[in-house]
């Protein structure tokens, strides 16, 4: 098995590396867009799963929009017709006949479901709406990469109406926290929060919040992001309920939304140069037993104790023993390496002299010879603290790629230099952002809640301004 | 609320109202296609999650494959291309730009799949692929009914890769014997199953094999189907193997899927004059907790014993407490009815009385007062017992509903009649079947394994024939 690509050498092949040759992805004929494979879709429906059970927690409930839209639903929402048509795909002709009005595949799917929910709203009785879907979507994008931007990709998509505006907001902010909870909980990864600046946000949204996470070449990536949406899909769509007082009012709205895009980033946090790193909480398999026979011996006994280290895991860790017989132990550490499972355990002649095996961590590489009986019992708290671990880690990371930047051109260097969060004086304006962003190819991330900065901006000098988080994003 | 039509009166109507008021599924804005709601969906996904245990249990894994699907493709198997291009939605225009080659959003993923297994098997080492995908598929239908047939719908399909002709049949008849198992198992749907004759099986396949069920209209669906491809997808694709003996040979392969039609079976199966009946292993809530409040009464103590009833349940029984205060509990009883809701708990004043509550089963209609302590610890037996019953009545309605016919009137008139399987000789010719089924709108259903049939096919005398069920279908 060839070794992949150092960071050091050359960080995207590196990450493409860990995609393709870890199974995960593949390119698909058609230009940009990705086959997901088996060891890539087993993380993505682990993230499905706890994200999924977090939504339900907070009262959500599942269903499923039309792929398909007609063009002149687009045009409803003027901004939302302007950011999102250049992207989409058009279906012109179904069942050999051309088409009367063009259909778009859903580029995000907030026009359909106002149209739906123009049916089903009337009254305060019918609200809240709390509905969520797991969806394909697709936008035409150009410039691709596996997981991280891709033509097609799958996400989840929750669109909810409210009767008042505080509730709304409160639901786009507890969905941010949902966010921020899943990317520490079970990715591991720490993020920022906070809003988008205008020239960020989404279109047809009054807010955008969003998680930002920071991958280790000092590149920002959008993990999640949760929309405030006012009134303005209500009122493109004319969804309007009656209220206790019996007046009719447009409905408040909110989306959100994380995609297959989260799988590039947990490739991108914990990863190092032998190959991907896996969260316990997210691994497919959490344990993998390699038996290491002896040649020409009879191993019998080394197979049956690999099964026997591996029964009392019941349905707690998911472990795999791999007894092929047609490629060599090495063969299978570098693959189990290099598909990021958290817990070797290798189990040789000696080991079984012993009545013992070695523990092997994929994040710290770190052995532990243990007696096999002990192995069930103690391989539970060790994946606990190899996820604790890796966000500790994760922590130090994001805290050491945060900088400040007291003048431009300190921002610029430090851009230039190490990357990273660079925190600089802004005072929210357009003009200074755009400047920023032209110059330096770096982004407002979020504009923090708090963050009152000292001095003038950046940029103009005046005040107030804020203290926010600018980076080079994925 | 309104009642529903009723199925003497008119069948198709009752069941559009069944799946519409009981909010399973809407009409979407583009002709054809159709919203799932929440209702539906929970419906769906618990059908998921059991068929995704067994495909694993069998070995499989999921993958994600892209939706779009080069033109030429689809053309490089000669069946294929004539059954789906005609039905196909084209999508010609991307990114404000024509594109060169137009694409179509599959109509089933066989194509797409087999070129990417091209770049995956080189080596008998490589085998068997064992793939499922859980998808959107779009096929351009003129005549739609929710969930029966629509223009987009949900669906999975495994598609496997094998070394040998044997291990595909194999796997093809491996899938069949799932789908039949979960279609008693858990939808509580006796089925038929055999192969399709040649007329009605899949565009590509060598063999198709199907489960068919029987609506109470007398008319079969088709519920579920698994192909044996032989090596015509490998051929098409170029895809062949270096043999155990080193020599090259195309690979076998097989294909298999059931889609949210499925929801549709299970309507039209259980379910009467007062609504939806649902099986309790597929019911998103098995148990609804109703308390009956006595008007100008304080009515906690009542509501607290609601809870009290539903709180020892824990994980294992899906349990509901209905205690909106905008309803009345009349109106309550007749929505969880008409949801389908397997059990429901009435509690009212003189129930308190006595410290029981009232058990009423959806699908009996029987009531059975209990001891509101013993209530926990006795469902899920009641909801096992609900469950068998339903197949057992489903097995009954199978049996009364299969017929015998020994000449081309006597099926005609049945099938004019009572409708149902009718089974009848045929000698397996293109031409009789074509007949029969242009004279009286059936279909063979099935061609099972045995049944010689003693006497000349229907049609055209000859022999030897089998005994094959003929019927009308969805």
């Amino acid at each position: 098995m060839a070794k992949i690509t150092k960071r050091s050498e050359d960080y995207n092949q590196w990450y493409i590396d860990i995609v393709t040759r870890a199974e995960m992805a593949d390119y698909a004929p058609v230009k940009g867009c990705m086959v997901i494979r088996p060891w890539g879709y087993a993380i993505w429906e682990r993230m499905q799963r706890a994200l999924d059970d977090m939504f339900k927690a907070t009262g959500h409930s599942n269903a499923y929009f039309p792929l398909l839209i007609p063009m002149s639903f687009l045009e409803k929402e003027a901004e939302h017709v302007e950011g999102f048509a250049p992207e989409c795909a058009v279906v012109t002709r179904g069942g050999d006949k051309e088409l009367e009005e063009p259909l778009v595949i859903r580029p995000t799917s907030e026009t359909i479901i106002w149209a739906m929910y123009k049916k089903w709203i009337q009254s305060w009785r019918d609200l809240p709406l709390l509905y969520n879907q797991w969806a394909n979507i697709v936008r035409w994008e150009m410039r691709t990469r596996l997981f991280l931007r891709t033509l097609e990709f799958l996400w989840q998509e929750g669109h909810t109406a409210h009767a008042t505006e505080a509730e709304a907001i409160e639901e786009a902010e507890r969905m941010l926290g949902v966010y921020r909870r899943f990317a520490e909980d079970w990715m591991a990864i720490p993020v920022l929060t906070g809003r988008k600046s205008d020239a960020e946000k989404f279109a047809g949204a009054v807010t955008t919040y969003a998680i930002e996470a920071m991958m280790q070449d000092g590149k920002a990536l959008q993990a999640g992001t949760s929309h405030y949406l006012g009134q303005n899909f209500a009122k493109a769509f004319d969804v309007q309920f009656q209220n206790k007082d019996g007046q009719l009012e447009y409905v408040y709205a909110t989306s959100w939304g994380v995609s297959t895009r989260l799988v590039g980033a947990l490739v991108m946090s914990h990863s190092d140069d032998a190959g991907l790193v896996l969260p316990p909480r997210l691994a497919p398999i959490e344990v993998v037993v390699i038996p290491i026979p002896k040649s020409g011996a009879d191993n019998a006994a080394i197979r049956t104790a690999a099964v026997r280290i591996a029964e009392p895991f019941g349905d707690q860790v998911r472990v795999k023993v791999d007894d092929r017989d047609n490629v060599s132990p090495g063969w299978k550490f570098n693959e189990w390496e290099l598909k990021g499972v958290p817990i070797r355990v290798e189990l040789g002649p000696k080991d079984m002299e012993k009545g013992q095996a070695v523990l092997v961590r994929r994040d710290t590489g770190e052995k532990t010879p243990m007696a096999q009986a002990e192995i069930a019992m103690r391989v539970p708290g060790l994946l606990e603290e190899i996820q604790r671990s890796l966000l500790q880690k994760g922590r130090e990371r994001l805290a050491a790629s945060c900088h400040e930047a007291d003048s431009y051109d300190a921002l610029k260097d430090t851009l230039e230099g190490p990357g990273g969060f660079v925190f600089a004086a802004w005072c929210g304006s357009a003009e200074c952002e755009a400047r920023i962003s032209e110059e330096t190819k770096a982004t407002v991330r979020v504009v923090p809640d708090d963050g009152e900065a000292s001095g003038g901006c950046i940029v103009c000098g005046k005040g107030p301004a804020k203290r926010v988080p600018f980076a080079r994003a994925y």
